[in-house]
C-alpha cells in the first residue's frame, strides 16, 4: 500500500506553521519567508530555481525527498490560496502556469470548482469531503505511488489527528512568531502513535520525523 | 559580572513547561514526570540520587552544568509549591529538609513569609518584587558567582521577556501535552536578542541553547 507522507513542513519554535495576516501579498502573513530560509539555501532548491550553489548537507538530504515516489498531493484551502481566493474565478494557486507538483493535486475545500489542468502534469481537483474521502480519491489517482500531504496547518493537523499520515517530516525553525496557526494544537498524545526522531542541522533548524507505529503499508 | 543562567528547563514539543491540574500530588499536572525522563536517565542524576549507571552522553553533559558556578537561585511561586501552598504555614518546598540548591534561593511571590534556612546551604527568601529587583537581591547574595533561574514557566517567561537571562538551556521532549503553561507565549522575536543552537540527543530530546547577544558580562 502506498504511504502518506509530509515533507519540508516548517514551523516556528513556538509551533506556528504560518503567521497572522495572510493575504495575497503575504502568503505566510507576518512570518514572511523566514520559516523557509533553510530550504532556499539547499542545493535542491537552487537546482529547482536554476541557481548555482546551495548547501548539500542534512537540510538538502531531507528537502529533496519532496518529489521522489509521489503520485498525488493533497492540500487544504489554506495552502491553495489567500483568504478569499474562492471569490476570484481566475485563481489557479500561487505557483504560476507550471506548479511544482507535477501530479494530480487534490484541494480539500468547501469552495469547489471544476478541475484545472496546469502545465507540467499538475491538475487541481477540488473536493468538499473528509480527510479520509480526499485520501481515497488521491490514492486512486496515485496508483502504487505515495501521497504527499502539503498543508496548510489545519489540513495537516486534521490528517495527523485522524492518524492518516505514515511519515511526517517537520522542520522547526528557531524563530518565535507568537501569532498565526499552531500545528500541534489538539494533538495531545500523538507520540503514542508516532515514533519521533530529532536531527539538528548546522543551519539552526531541527528536523523532526514522525513515523506511524504499526504501519500497514 | 556574573551571568544569569537557566539549566535543564524542559518543555514539550508543543511548548508546555508544565501540564494542567497542578496539585500537591501532581507537581507537573497531567504531564507527570514525562518531561524529565531524559534527566533521570543521566549519570549526573544517578550520582545525585545514589544510583549506579546512567547515560554519559550529551544529555549528561548538559545536565551537570546545573550546579557549578551558581551562587544563588531565583524561582517563582509556581516552582516553589502547589497552587495554594501559601495557605500552608509549614510548606518548605518540594525537596525535603536538604533541597538541591545549596545556595540562597529567592522566591518571587506575592505571598511573602520570613526566610527559611534549610540544611545543606539552601535558604529560602521570599520577595514580592519585579524580576529586576529580585535579580538585584540574588546578585548581591551570589557575589561573583552566577544566578540560576529555576522556573516555573511564568517566571522564566518574565525573565526572558525582560532580557535578563544571559544563557538558557531549554530541553524539548518529544511529547505533546496540549494543556498547561506555554513557555514561548508573548516572546515574539526573541531570536533577535538571542543566538540559538540546537543539539539533538540520541535519547530523543533536543537541547536548545539561547545565548544573549551583546552580553556585558
Amino acid at each position: 500500500m502506498s504511504l502518506v507522507r509530509v515533507h519540508n513542513f516548517t514551523i516556528s519554535l513556538d509551533g506556528f506553521g504560518t503567521g497572522e495576516g495572510l493575504s495575497l501579498d503575504a502568503p505566510f502573513g507576518h512570518a514572511g519567508e523566514r520559516l523557509h530560509e533553510w530550504m532556499f539555501a539547499t542545493r535542491w532548491w537552487r537546482e529547482r530555481t536554476g541557481e548555482p550553489g546551495g548547501n548539500g548537507g542534512v537540510d538538502d538530504a531531507f528537502a529533496r525527498q519532496f518529489m521522489p515516489g509521489i503520485g498525488a498531493e493533497i492540500m487544504g484551502s489554506g495552502k491553495f490560496g489567500y483568504p478569499g481566493w474562492h471569490e476570484n474565478p481566475d485563481w489557479k494557486g500561487w505557483w504560476g502556469p507550471n506548479p511544482p507538483f507535477h501530479t494530480p493535486t487534490f484541494i480539500a475545500t468547501q469552495h469547489t470548482r471544476p478541475s484545472i489542468e496546469m502545465e507540467g502534469g499538475t491538475t487541481f481537483h477540488f473536493l468538499n469531503a473528509s480527510p479520509a474521502e480526499v485520501l481515497a480519491a488521491a490514492r486512486k489517482a496515485a496508483g502504487d505511488q505515495d501521497i504527499r500531504i502539503g498543508g496548510g496547518v489545519r489540513l495537516l493537523r486534521d490528517f495527523l489527528s485522524a492518524r492518516l499520515i505514515d511519515h511526517a517530516h517537520i522542520v522547526v525553525s528557531p524563530i518565535l512568531l507568537s501569532r498565526g496557526q499552531r500545528l500541534w494544537d489538539g494533538l495531545e498524545g500523538l507520540e503514542q502513535d508516532y515514533a519521533t526522531e530529532s536531527i539538528a542541522s548546522p543551519s539552526g533548524v531541527t528536523h523532526l520525523t514522525l513515523t506511524r507505529r504499526n504501519q500497514t503499508g
